[in-house]
């Protein structure tokens, strides 16, 4: 019927995605009683903070603090995240987060341009460098990313050929540096995926690069983030990245186009549903949902926390 | 890649399960004024009211009023719904309805008796002296229907082979009384679907009974909804129950579990942009989502009315 792995990974982004949206501020120790309760669930994968200008992200000003003080879960990877060499090097210094290094580019020029103020030539000139700094530091770098591979609001719909290309270009850099890659993750980080464009984007780039996994970094904004995730599961995807409860997205925000990851309890659920497993105890997750929407003090987007598993039904 | 459609039909539900399920008293001028909005999307087929017992649904004790005042437009199927006699004496009477009949089972004895107090048997009794109804009025009846096919909160798991049963049985009875039926409905009542349940059980309909087209009736309660109507166009389902907005189920309503319907937008969203035609104008129907919204005085659940669509994106 289809080709589903028997088994995901799944990236929990929650924290960092989460506290780095909210506008109000969420005290430290709530930040740290969110990753303890996520360190319960059976994730083993949870990006914590991100090392970002305070000055444009006040919500992640205690990035280092909060490090300092969640307790490291055996058999859990910790990460963090970071856009540039200054926030690499608070990532270091903090000395508390499992580190790995990515390639990333992205699909369209002119969201670079706004999101990093970078044109792609030198966005491709300080992948180059990072790289340099990870290979100093002896960071280990597995992960290429390709943002906005599936459309952007700035620059319409992305040609397929156009990621395949990307891929590419990043299997070059990486090869400039005596880098295996082994995972090209594909974000549709302003949520133009269907499940129709998701099987053919990961068609294309399998077909070009069959010995690389593909990771999914799908946005739920127009809802279509399950049935996406669903759609990369039947062409064998084994990697998401979610965020608990939604986290990241408020639908009820005052803008329009809450820019939420898929859930992680929603894709746990339809996976543990389907037979695929995901190592997470799906009832623990619930509760840390539901404890990130006391966090955060308002409704947030994920289905299952309110419609329940089924667990408790089949008796 | 796959088996999509070309196009779709869309049954719009919201009027008639949105205004059945809200607490609030809402005026008829405004459900009227929500039908009248639909009508002028290009959905061509809209259940307006249910005739039910005005004591266990006080929202819907205006139907006959309701059904005298919206604009009939041409080109438009306006329907009804009704459990027994009583209320489809109801729709025939009030003259202003477009009526057809159904034969309707249900995959889950306990749920059978909690929704309607009947048992199996007495049911399947009841479908025969429904349809003796029908037909002396004339109405036709070219659907058969299971609700609870894909499992039941009563019931647990639902068998396949259970679901090809019942709608064996639901061919019979059609036979017995010379009816061709031309379509089966599979109802995710308790939302228990997952895009993998939902092409086994049609898959297997399909396989025994390949003349007959399939509808799904999907509600969203685990987030599951999109991704389950994704599933069902992969096997080449072209009949699809929605809610414009999501009405029906408000995720903020104080019991767990919101009941919504599969949202219409984001369902219209989805098939266009992998290019299925729906007949329906997008822009148009975000318009009807956000007035639902306005009308019942709460967030709705449906995505791309806060996402926005693709098409002023793209210039």
């Amino acid at each position: 019927m289809s080709d589903l792995p028997q088994s995901v990974q799944i990236n929990e982004e929650g924290p960092r995605e989460g506290f780095q949206f909210e506008k109000g501020p969420i005290p430290t120790e709530r930040k740290v009683e969110l990753i303890d309760a996520l360190s319960e669930t059976g994730l083993n994968h949870i990006q914590t903070v991100s090392f970002v200008n305070p000055q444009r992200v006040p919500g992640m000003a205690d990035a280092e603090e909060v490090a300092a003080r969640f307790e490291r879960k055996k058999g859990v990877a910790y990460t963090g995240l970071w856009l540039n060499e200054k926030g690499l090097q608070r990532a270091i210094g903090c000395g508390r987060l499992d580190l790995s290094g990515s390639i990333s580019l992205t699909a369209s020029e002119p969201f670079l341009q706004r999101n990093q103020n970078r044109s792609l030539a030198d966005n491709i000139a300080m992948q180059h460098s990072m790289i340099r700094l990870y290979q100093r530091h002896g960071i280990l770098i597995e992960r290429g990313s390709i943002m906005a591979a599936f459309g952007c609001n700035f620059a319409g719909d992305i040609a397929i050929e156009t990621v395949v290309a990307m891929v590419e270009q990043i299997v070059d850099i990486a090869e400039e540096h005596d880098i295996q890659l082994q995972v090209i993750s594909l974000a549709d980080t302003m949520a133009w995926a269907t499940p129709l464009s998701i099987k053919q984007v990961v068609g294309a780039v399998r077909e070009r690069f069959p010995v690389l996994d593909i990771a999914l970094h799908l946005h739920d904004t127009r809802g279509m983030g399950i049935a996406n995730a669903y759609a990369g599961l039947e062409m064998g995807v084994g990697i998401f990245d979610s965020a608990v409860a939604g986290l990241g997205g408020c639908p009820f925000a005052a803008h329009r186009g809450a820019a939420g990851n898929v859930c992680t309890e929603d894709l746990v659920f339809m996976c543990e549903e389907m037979g695929i497993e995901t190592g997470v105890d799906l009832e623990k997750l619930l509760d840390a949902a539901r404890l990130a929407e006391d966090i955060v003090g308002h409704p947030l987007p994920g289905s299952v926390k309110m419609g329940g598993s089924l667990a408790t039904l089949r008796g």
